[in-house]
C-alpha cells in the first residue's frame, strides 16, 4: 500500500503519460487480488453505496457534464454526439438504478462449474474466478463509466476506464461517487479507476500493458473497435457490427412477417440487434412482401431491394452489392428474394456479421436447419432480432455483445467477465 | 466445390506462398462448414479409419521419416532434436492408438450447456458448436500432426497444420493416411490440411488470415510461442511456461513432502507440470528439508537454494534472483524458505507463471486459502504438480495446457476446442 501511495504521489501528478498509465495498471493489479477474494456481500454493498453516492451527487455530476458540454459545444459537433454526451436527472438516476440492478444479480465468482473424482482419488473442481483487470476503452457516453465499472466489480474484476476525452469531467465526477461507495464498503478505490489524463496517447499505452491488464473491452463505433483490435497486445472482447437478417421462409405467416420485421428493423434502429437485411423466399414474395413493405414505409423506413423486389413496390430503390454487407443503424433496410433455405443460409453466412439472425417459418424442419447452419452468435426462430440483449436474455446487465468466437460470444454479462481455475484436492497422490 | 478444385490446380501448384496459404484457408473454411454439421458417428468412423490407415501405412511413414532424418542429419542437430523428429514402429502405433482414444471420447458438439425460458415465452439454449478453423503451428514432432488433427476433427473443426520444415516428409505421409480415413468416412479431406510448402514465410501468412482461421494454437518451445503471440492477428491459445511450485506448509508431513516433491520434480523433468521451485515454511525447514534434499540428490537433482537452505546441506548451491523465475525443464530445483503462508502465496503470484502450484499441508484452512489465493490455472492440495495433464484430468486427450485467462485455461481438450451459440425459439415475439 505504501508503494501504491508513492506511485500516486510521484507519477499521477506528473505529466508523463506512460508513467501515469503504468501507475494506474499497478494499482489495478493490486486491487484485483483483493477483489478476487472479496465476499459477495461486500461487492453488493459497494454497488448499492455507489448507486446512492451517484444519486446524492447528482448536482455535482450534472455540473461536470455541463462543463463537458460547454467545451464540446465550441467545436463542430453532431446532434447525435451531443445527445450521447448529455446527462440529465433521469439519466443520472438511470445510472444509479443500473448499479442497483447489478447489485442483486447472483455473484458468479466461486461457482463450481463442474466437479468430478478421478480413479486415483483426486477430486477436481472447475471454479469461476475473476478475469483480473479489465480495460474499458469507450467514447463520450458518460453512463458507460458506471455501467462498465459496476459490472466489472460484480465479477470481482478491477476496471481501468478510459472514456472519451470529451466526457472527461462527467466521468471524473461519476468515478468520485463510485469511489465513495467502494470506500464505504471497505473495498479499494483502485477497483475502479479512470485514466487520469485526457492525453490521447494513453490508449496506446493501455493496449500494450500485457502485465497489468488481462482483457480489453472496447465500446463505441467501428473505428474505435478496429483500432483497438489492431493495436492491442492484450486479448480483446470486441463487438463488431450487427448486420442482422430476418429470413421469411415459404412457410411463414404474413402477419408474423409484418410484425416481426417492423419490430426487428424499427423498434430502435441504432442498436446492434436491429435487422439490416430481409430475405424472402420467392414462393411467398408476392403474398408476403407487399404488406411488409407497406408497414415499413408507413413507419418511415427506406427499402433497398434487388430487381425482383423493385417490381413489387415503386418505393423500393435499387440495392447495390455493398448494401448486403451494410449495417445501416438507421431506418433503411435491404431486401432480397432467395430461391431456397440453402440460398438464405449461404447469403447470411457470406454477408452477415455472425451476430444475430432470425428465420420466420411454421416449418420446424426448416427452422432447425437454419438454427444449426447459420453461423451466428444468436439464431432465432420466430422472434425479433432486437432480443439480442443481455437484459432480454435474463443476464441483468451486459457490457456489450461479443461477435468473436473465443471466450464470450453474444451478450457479455457478469458471468462472461470471469474465467475459471481447477482446484484439486488429494491425499498425497503422485503420478506413476 | 469446383471453385475449390480450381484453387487447388492454379495455386497449390504455384510457387506463390501467400496464394498457397490462402487457398488452404479457403478450403478449410468450406470444410469447417461441412464438419460443423457432421454427425458424431461420421467423425468417429473417420478417426478410426485414420488410425487404421496410419497402421497399415507404417512402412510409408517410416520411409518418409528416414528421409527427414537423413536431411536433418546433414545439419548440426542436437540429440534431443533428432529424438523428437524420429519415428519408430512403436511411435507410429502410438499415433493410431491416440486417434482411437479420441474416437471414443464424447462429442462436445451439439451439447446444450444451459437452457432457460423467459417470461415472454422465448426458450433460450446455449449450445456447443465448433470453433471453426484451427491453425496449429508446431515444430519437428511428427506425432503432433495426428494428435492435433484428430482432436480438432473430434470437435468439428477444420485444422490447418504447419509443422516444422524438418519433419515435412513425415507429416505429409501421416496426413495422406488421415486423408484416406476422412475419405473412407465421407468427410472432406480439407478437414485436415498440411500447409504444402516448406517455405518459412508461410507461418507469417497464416497468422494474418483472420478471415479463414479462427484460432491459432502454437505447440513448441518458448521462442515459437512468443513469435506467434507477437505476430498473430488471430486469437492465440498459448501455453507459455510452467514455473510450478510446491509449498511445504508448517503442517505438512515429512513423508508426503518427500514423496510428492520427488515425483513433482523428477518423474519427468521436461513436462510443463514439473515442479521448478519448492517453498518451505521456516517452522519445518530443519525437519522436512534434509530428507527432501537427500531424496532429490539421490535421484540426481541439483538444488539451488537461498542462504538458509544452503546451511542445511553442502550440496545446495546458491540461487540467484533469476532462479525464482526459471523453468528449468531439467533435473534442477530452486528452494526457498518462507516465513508464512502469505509469503508463499505472494512469492508464487509474483514469480510463478500461473500454471500449476501445490500446497502440502494437513491444515484444511491453510489449504483453502492457498487454493483460493494462488492465481494459477491449476492449484492442488496434497498432490503432485505432474497431474497437470488433460489425460490425468479425464479429458482423454489434450492439445496443450493454456496459460492465458480467456476461453480455455488449463488442459485444452476437445471441449475447449468448441465455442457456443444461442439458439432461441419463439412464437412471433417482438420486443416492446
Amino acid at each position: 500500500l505504501s508503494a501504491v501511495k508513492s506511485i500516486e504521489r510521484s507519477d499521477l501528478e506528473s505529466q508523463d503519460v506512460a508513467a501515469i498509465v503504468r501507475a494506474v495498471g499497478a494499482r489495478a493489479r493490486l486491487a484485483a487480488r483483493e477483489l478476487a477474494q472479496a465476499p459477495s456481500s461486500h461487492k453488493e454493498a459497494a454497488l448499492r453505496a455507489m448507486a446512492a453516492a451517484i444519486r446524492s451527487g447528482k448536482a455535482r455530476i450534472l455540473q461536470a457534464n455541463a462543463r463537458d458540454l460547454d467545451e464540446a459545444g465550441s467545436a463542430d459537433r453532431t446532434p447525435a454526439f451531443v445527445d450521447r454526451l448529455r446527462l440529465d436527472p433521469a439519466r443520472v438516476e438511470g445510472m444509479s438504478a443500473g448499479l442497483e440492478a447489478v447489485a442483486i444479480l447472483p455473484d458468479p465468482v466461486g461457482q463450481v462449474i463442474a466437479e468430478w473424482d478421478r480413479p486415483n482419488g483426486l477430486h477436481i473442481e472447475r471454479v469461476r474466478v475473476p478475469l483480473g483487470v479489465i480495460g474499458i476503452v469507450y467514447e463520450a457516453r458518460p453512463n458507460v463509466t458506471s455501467d462498465a465499472g459496476g459490472l466489472c466489480l460484480k465479477a470481482g474484476n478491477a476496471a481501468i476506464l478510459r472514456g472519451g476525452s470529451e466526457s472527461f469531467h462527467s466521468s471524473c465526477a461519476i468515478v468520485e461517487c463510485m469511489h465513495e461507495g467502494l470506500a464505504a464498503a471497505g473495498l479499494p478505490t483502485a477497483a475502479i479507476q479512470l485514466v487520469p489524463t485526457r492525453d490521447r496517447t494513453a490508449v496506446g499505452e493501455m493496449l500494450a500493458m500485457t502485465d497489468s491488464i488481462d482483457v480489453i473491452v472496447p465500446r463505441g463505433g467501428k473505428s474505435l473497435i478496429e483500432r483497438v483490435q489492431r493495436e492491442s497486445r492484450i486479448p480483446v472482447l470486441a463487438h463488431l457490427e450487427g448486420n442482422c437478417h430476418v429470413y421469411v421462409h415459404s412457410k411463414a405467416t404474413v402477419a408474423m412477417a409484418r410484425e416481426v420485421i417492423v419490430n426487428a428493423k424499427m423498434r430502435r434502429t441504432g442498436v446492434c440487434g436491429a435487422a439490416e437485411s430481409v430475405l424472402v423466399d420467392r414462393a411467398v414474395a408476392k403474398s408476403h412482401l407487399p404488406p411488409v413493405i407497406e408497414a415499413l414505409a408507413a413507419a418511415g423506413c427506406e427499402i433497398r431491394g434487388d430487381a425482383e423486389v423493385g417490381t413489387l413496390d415503386p418505393r423500393v430503390t435499387a440495392a447495390s452489392e455493398a448494401d448486403w454487407s451494410t449495417e445501416y443503424l438507421d431506418a433503411i433496410l435491404s431486401v432480397k428474394i432467395v430461391g431456397s433455405l440453402d440460398e438464405a443460409i449461404g447469403h447470411i453466412n457470406r454477408y452477415g456479421s455472425h451476430h444475430t439472425d432470425a428465420i420466420l417459418t411454421e416449418d420446424p424442419v426448416a427452422a432447425e436447419r437454419f438454427l444449426a447452419e447459420v453461423d451466428s452468435a444468436i439464431v432465432l426462430h420466430n422472434a425479433s432480432t432486437q432480443f439480442a440483449d443481455g437484459g432480454e436474455f435474463g443476464m441483468g446487465a451486459e457490457i456489450g455483445i461479443a461477435t468473436g468466437r473465443l471466450h464470450a460470444r453474444g451478450p457479455v454479462g457478469a458471468e462472461q467477465l470471469t474465467t475459471f481455475k481447477y482446484r484439486i484436492r488429494g491425499t498425497g497422490q503422485t503420478r506413476p
